[in-house]
């Protein structure tokens, strides 16, 4: 049996088929091309059809989109594509599709794929932390994703951690706007223009395309601006795991996304800050690591829910269905 | 068909039996008279005895106790009744009494009350935010109680608010510091302190005997202590229910405890505050309320927990069962 795992990202679309013991036989990527409305859906439906042409024993296919994906509607919120404020995708994709489809955010799907084939194995309750341009998580709670009432749960970039209130968390939340990507860039810029005398190699870079990656390379040459950026990032990110820790009580908090990439290298700083703040028991039990399954972790987990689709499932219906 | 709803606090013990419509039958509550150990079991079992002589009808028997119960070695760890670290209060009572007996945490059973007989009725996701001398939180995720990898998921208390880290935390929690019952205390000798010439009614109160209740009170007559106080509190209350919105898109929060009681006057300023915070969406749809069974929260939830046990689980297993 083979399913076919989809990774929708804000710019590019990736696909692989995977085995049921969760090998992947083939994989590809291809960019959106600044697509937006239902040619992103048309681009989805053609290249499926292309690859089912191929692979015809794919039983079920997944997708991982990103942004929020309302289950009872089947329509989905990207913020990130044109035109995809209410999206029906599923009824787009099943007038085109005959086999089994199943959608899911890609917080839920990231920490469904590591708990599949990733660093969360058999855990019933884990957290994936995903900082990237944003920061969201995919939460499992006795083998199943957190979805509250309007299945929005995990918007923890919205965290609040600081006081007081500051206007420029609206629209973002107070830890995405201190510890996301942009986040890093954003508090490297303001430091640029509070000390207008730091004389960093970072200061060169005080333009318009400062990036994360700029950051993190200051860093690692010991630049002052970036050690400064990541202390803050660290505060931060060490109180979110703490409360994450407090609230959830979980075997494991992964922490991924493109930031943890370069930002593995901080994680027993994070554990340091956390453990300062959440309830001491439960810090004591939990595993804090970096994600095994990195940018694939949205494919592993879109193809479970694939593989979920069709399974029957056990009373405990977990993740371990398939396995 | 009745049951027996049981509320063990630090200080106290309240029974009742309940129809499975959710009435009162009989009610009574007994002082633990600095009892500790076994002998709190031995009150216990004593007193079901003697209920059961009269209400020979009652066919199963819950209980909340103040603290974390360990459901899979059935033992209490209680922090305000001594020599119950680990206590084994299931074989105590199964030695004793012969009908069936569950268990659950205080915080536990005041969500499972609320959503059977309270403001949480028919809610599958609602929190119970638990705030007295300390605070807690009981959260219902799919209409099932969060429990965690060591049943201590809801250690709201320990919620990170505030950078940076201060030794004063250690042992307590950054929120429960703050805006537990003993926090409004504790803030409000802190002023008294640092401000020697507040001319307050509260100054008059500068004594190892001051009481949340003597703030609430101080606060009606306008006291200008007792205002900058209760102002940190809604700072704190807020966060924190921000944070719950973000991270759990509940239907509702219940504020509850020996605080809400008369905080319940702050509620309005509370969603304030948490609005400037939560993940708009999920704030928009989040219903904060008081808690409509008070003090006797922890007996319905108990009761629930009773009728649960002898009810056949239908598919859902949620509270509804027994409605």
């Amino acid at each position: 049996m083979t399913a076919l795992g989809i990774d929708l990202g804000g710019t590019k679309l990736s696909f692989a088929v995977f085995t049921q013991k969760g090998n992947i036989i083939s994989k590809q990527t291809l960019a959106l091309q600044n697509r937006s409305g239902p040619a992103v859906g048309d681009l989805i439906n053609d290249e499926i059809k292309k690859i089912l042409l191929v692979h015809s024993h794919i039983q079920s296919i997944g997708i991982a989109v990103p942004g929020i994906y309302y289950q009872e509607k089947g329509t989905v919120w990207a913020p990130n594509i044109k035109n995809w404020d209410n999206y029906p995708l599923l009824e787009q994709m099943q007038n085109a599709i005959t086999i089994p489809i199943s959608i899911d955010s890609d917080r839920a799907c990231y920490i469904m794929g590591e708990s599949w084939m990733g660093n969360a194995k058999n855990c019933g309750h884990a957290i994936y932390l995903a900082v990237g341009t944003g920061i969201g998580a995919g939460i499992l709670v006795d083998g199943k994703v957190l979805r509250g009432a309007q299945d929005i749960a995990g918007a923890v970039g919205w965290m609040a951690l600081q006081q007081p209130f500051d206007e420029r968390y609206t629209g973002i939340g107070n830890f995405e706007y201190y510890a996301s990507g942009e986040g890093i860039v954003r508090a490297a810029r303001e430091l640029l223009l509070k000390e207008k005398n730091y004389h960093t190699m970072l200061a060169q870079a005080r333009t318009e395309s400062l990036t994360a990656q700029d950051v993190f390379a200051a860093y690692e040459q010991k630049d002052k601006v970036a050690n400064d950026v990541f202390e803050i990032c660290i505060r931060f990110w060490g109180m979110a795991v703490a409360n994450l820790v407090s609230l959830f009580n979980p075997e494991k908090i992964i922490l991924g996304g493109g930031v943890f990439g370069p930002a593995v290298q901080f994680i027993p700083a994070i554990k340091n800050e956390a453990a300062k703040w959440a309830q001491p028991i439960s810090m004591r039990h939990v595993s804090i690591e970096h994600s095994a399954l990195g940018a694939d972790a949205g494919l592993y987990g879109a193809a479970l829910l694939a593989f979920q689709k069709i399974t029957i499932p056990d009373t405990h219906s977990s993740s371990q269905n398939v396995q």
